[in-house]
């Protein structure tokens, strides 16, 4: 186990009837409020209005930047900034999914910064100051609710970057209000859950076990719940243990002491960046290739993630049949519950193959479990295809 | 799952080297600082000198609240908060085992209480206020080191209480500093910690598949880490990872959403008011005695545990036989590492049963796995005899 610094002070509020607590907390941070939301679900679903009415009985004077994207873009954060500084906004409260989140991260960072907020993004500064920030999770995935982390996308110059930014003091999780979730959305979902869990578990730190047993625990509990939220979007138990799955899955508890991954989110950042395909979508392509490409690093590795998480019975198998048999379940996996298999099923061919290895390694080789460099990405990515 | 508020804003620094961190918090909270610790181990260890050297270096002028006993005694905390306000202490430092910990969160919330510190204790008041504190944890254990929790015993009255105080705003952890450990106090922490999450563990609350895994993590990383630890005192990893294993067991990470139990904490504590016994020898004597009195609220949980924290193969047997397997193991584990197993280990026999019995129910029945009255808690004593 390596050294290490675990600090997390988001507040998480899950369950049903958690709303309610929204009140109490708008009346300790301050009369205006940046509301922060999507493409307008939140309206279809009713969430929007009793949001608002609950910031109104707390006084709250009720500002909104509505129409984030699913890959939310500087330009859109940009206006949220200027908008707080006109305004004199004292908090913000995003309701949405992972890109309304973390759009809403952007803006709060961006307020007190005198510099462009994409400094962040490209590593040109790092952000010490925000405007508080509390979120309603209408989605499970991205983890964003309970860390400081944040993914914006720069149209002008086709880069999507992730910045350390701030955490929500609070965030607000009702199960329920995932109900209304699409099923291409809860399936996205599980995959980007899966695939974080699958970053920080892939490594070679030696003595972790309880870290190891913590990313076997999410995995497990996610793949025995895809189904039942599939079959039954209303499920609340289901809904409920996928949801604190995504949480755990990104709140920091994994990675303690482990040297983490994150290459395939790159190359995917890299894809979304030029296609602008959905990021989980994204993640049930590469991340089977990625296995494939990297697991003679570490066989024992993906031979306990095989017998583990898939149960695969290693008798009589030779170590790399065992650990392919865990990639191909895996791979099984996202087929089984609807997730795209191939690049293909986005359109997307062979034409921009070489920007997009490009665009995943702008600083040099990524990941940690073997270093990819832009020809390895690009070999990644011809096998996505 | 049931709703819950998780929360907890304590800074975790682990791992070898990371004591170097005390200097720069040292700067942070201020000039003076009471340092907490127990019967002289860390001047032994040279620990003492080492936190001592960092404080000056940091400009702190330092006092000391020495001496506290391994169940901390509501007299000590008393010298502590009138030191504190005699000498305007800004913040403490508590460097020791959970007792210190313990101890020091309860001088923490003493100092700018107005009334007896005890009335938190006793439930006639909650603490609001607390002076900063910081922890260097010599002892995997309590989870003091994450967790508002401190427990102290009233001599005067013969009570054991345990109160909701204050997290330590930073707890520093180097597996290092518990090489030192005797032999039986490593048993003890071991005990402890399997109990904790024991407590959180045996519960009715249905769909909770990732707190149910988690707990189970722990469990066999500690089982697992245990005969290293005892057979090589030096072995980092194996300190490392227990030291972990106790940090999580009671940080608030394992009963989100979960009806815990705690019915054997109340009894120990009872019996440690009356004899002064170890804590977690006392917790290694009852815990199966209470599991044998209880299993059959909930069988299949117990059947769970056999299976899959202790391997029980429950081919051809009776869901009883396997429960009953599970319960054998944690019984067989405890007796294998040298912990105590009956009362009669500390030379306690059934005199006083009546009045721990008692005690342990001062506030009516506990415990929820099953309510136990004071005439339960006197036959789980007897079984521990």
């Amino acid at each position: 186990m390596n050294p290490f610094v675990y600090h997390n002070p988001t507040q998480l509020i899950f369950g049903r009837g958690q709303l309610s607590m929204l009140k109490e907390k708008a009346e300790q941070l301050g009369q205006t409020v940046l509301l922060v939301y999507g493409g307008g679900s939140i309206k279809r679903s009713g969430l929007y209005e009793k949001v608002v009415s609950l910031l109104q009985e707390a006084g709250c004077r009720v500002l909104e930047l509505s129409g984030v994207e699913p890959n939310p873009r500087l330009s859109t954060v940009k206006k949220g900034i200027e908008l707080c500084r006109q305004e004199g906004v004292n908090w913000i409260l995003a309701v949405g999914g992972g890109s309304v989140i973390d759009a809403a991260k952007a803006v709060a960072v961006g307020v007190p910064y005198e510099g462009d907020v994409w400094d962040f993004y490209t590593r040109k500064a790092l952000a010490t100051e925000a405007l508080p920030l509390g979120t309603i999770l209408t989605l499970a995935a991205t983890g964003s609710e309970m860390n400081r982390g944040s993914v914006v996308t720069n149209w002008d110059t086709k880069e999507k970057h992730g910045a350390s930014t701030t955490f929500p003091a609070f965030s607000i999780l009702d199960p329920e209000n995932t109900f209304s979730v699409p099923r291409d959305q809860t399936i996205y979902g599980i995959s980007d859950i899966m695939s974080h869990v699958f970053e920080q578990y892939f490594t070679h730190t030696p003595e972790v076990p309880l870290q190891t047993r913590f990313a076997e625990s999410i995995l497990k509990t996610v793949v025995e719940n895809a189904d039942r939220v599939l079959a039954n979007p209303d499920d609340y138990d289901a809904r409920a243990n996928i949801l604190y799955c995504g949480t755990m899955a990104l709140n920091g508890t994994l990675p303690v002491g482990v040297e983490t991954d994150w290459a395939t989110h790159s190359i995917e950042h890299a894809v979304s960046a030029v296609y602008d395909i959905p990021h989980g979508g994204g993640l049930a392509i590469i991340f089977p290739k990625w296995m494939r490409y990297v697991y003679r690093e570490n066989v024992a590795r993906f031979v306990r993630f095989a017998v583990e998480v898939w149960n695969v019975d290693p008798s009589g198998k030779t170590d790399d049949e065992v650990a392919l048999e865990g990639i191909a379940a895996t791979e099984a996996f996202f087929a089984r519950i609807g997730a795209p298999t191939r690049l293909a099923d986005y359109e997307i061919d062979d034409q921009h193959l070489q920007l997009m290895a490009e665009k995943a390694t702008p600083f040099g080789p990524i990941g940690s479990f073997k270093k990819l460099s832009s020809e390895d990405v690009a070999q990644i990515l011809r096998m996505s295809l």
